[in-house]
């Protein structure tokens, strides 16, 4: 038996990954391509995406030095606890009203904060630290195609800049290659020389859904042939991934387990999706990851 | 004397950058970022950009195939040689009729028919290949920053795709480091799955002078220490890139060699300056890479 994939369960979902990444060392090095969804791939997304709290934590700090800031109606709704608030005020605002709290901000001053949260900041319901939420089977998973020489490109409905704070540190992957939701810039003269500064508005659309599909052609270049997602957000990367010529290869990650994680359907992306991923996945061939039965552990060890 | 960047003359602009290579040393492995422009910067624009060549070779294929396409205004103009008519139009305007001639392909048949194009085609001037208008002292300069496990990145106002096709073959640089001005993509439903085909249209805005900025920010995640340009165009980038902290080095390519190639001030570029580049980079204290006195060498063999 391999030694390969070590985490991962003896049975037909750790054979087709070894059987992939075996027949993958036939393929031209420049077309090994991995694209990999972030929130419930590689890391747990629940009860909220992580950035969330990194966000949260951000709007009490600066409600903390500026009271009058929690009058702003997706605040309030957000320091009330208030649902029937946050489902009128709708996700998508909300999240823009917590980025907007960083516009004026350099691209440095962001990162250092993301950083700091990361290396500090527990998750509320699980005991863990925030760096110790990466899945053990996928970074064995990563390991595996950064041996094979692949470009892994961390491709997230979340922010950017977000995940590049810790795409070197907690996965190995280049700054370069995160591909996520995009924050524009604004080039501001100083005395100094111009700097750039975040502003409150999306540089793009959401990176969720078909803009994926486009996204990643438009950054990489290349069509993946190796795409790993969890919900709806990712079907469309996985659909263009899995149909190209060759081999190819679509992992979706089935949050199954309400012991070790937490047990919900692919559903959590703000994509509107036809059908569940499952039953998508199941139609298409693709191979499911059941993180109850084919994960033998399920968090690595913090960062 | 060093050996390195053999085909620079001695002299102060060769000193500069070799000390700035020797300091590089000293700057951790992630910051070690360099931003390139392509045209006229790593290899020859005139008297028209490379792919403008390739548009225009594109142009008559099909105007042959479908003479009536000749009659669209942008084509005829360009057909019958008509610079009032040209410029009446308008530059932006005939580059996106020609790109527009590529709606409905895939990425992977422009691709291919860049790469055809560059392997085949001369250039009308100057009795050589296309491939044969890189300039051995830059690529020179990117072997040495390589050599110093730069993030190497070509930073362009071309087409992103275009740029791409050759990127790796002429430069040696990643796909995926490729900036460009994108063009927008349509997922397209199959029967055989979902791919992307090319529109008429950009995805963002043309990626020169301020935007450049962003977008390198946008795409790679830090500010580069290193930047080379010759227009305008790459005022932004070379002003953002040289005022930052630590080490930083921009360097500027003169074209004042009318005998071995063009003598021109760096105004090609579509971006409005305020000032002309080479009264810029004297103003800031870049270095100015003279090609009639620095280059031994102009133009590397064909690739």
């Amino acid at each position: 038996m391999s030694d390969r994939l070590p985490s991962w369960r003896p049975g037909t979902t750790r054979d087709a990954l070894l059987d992939f990444l075996d027949a993958a060392t036939g393929v031209p090095a420049e077309e090994r391509v991995a694209c990999i969804d972030n929130d419930g791939t590689l890391w747990c997304e629940k009860p909220q995406y992580i950035q969330f709290y990194f966000f949260l934590d951000a709007m009490r700090r600066a409600v903390a030095a500026d009271p009058g800031l929690g009058d702003k109606p997706e605040f309030a709704a957000l320091i009330g606890h208030d649902r029937g608030a946050m489902a009128d005020i709708g996700l998508l605002r909300i999240v823009m009203a917590l980025a907007g709290l960083f516009a004026g901000r350099s691209p440095e001053e962001f990162d250092s904060q993301a950083k700091d949260f990361m290396a500090s900041a527990q998750h509320p319901d699980l005991g863990r630290p925030m760096s110790g939420l990466r899945y053990q089977p996928m970074l064995e998973l990563v390991d595996e195609l950064r041996a094979l020489d692949f470009t892994i490109s961390i491709t997230t409905a979340g922010g950017t800049e977000f995940v590049r704070a810790i795409s070197r540190r907690l996965y190995g992957v280049d700054p370069a290659l995160v591909l996520g939701t995009d924050i524009a810039y604004d080039l501001r003269d100083g005395p100094g020389g111009p700097s750039l500064v975040r502003t409150a508005a999306l540089a793009g659309v959401p990176n969720e859904g078909p803009p994926k599909v486009s996204r990643i052609q438009n950054h990489l270049g290349r069509r993946p042939i190796f795409a790993a997602g969890n919900t709806s957000g990712d079907q469309h990367m996985m659909e263009w991934t899995s149909t190209g010529p060759g081999l190819r290869f679509a992992l979706l990650v089935d949050h199954d387990d309400d012991e070790r994680e937490f047990a919900y359907e692919g559903g959590a992306a703000t994509f509107e999706a036809e059908a569940p991923i499952l039953e998508v996945a199941n139609q298409r061939g693709w191979t499911v990851a059941s993180m109850r039965d084919d994960w033998d552990v399920i968090f690595a060890d913090p960062a």
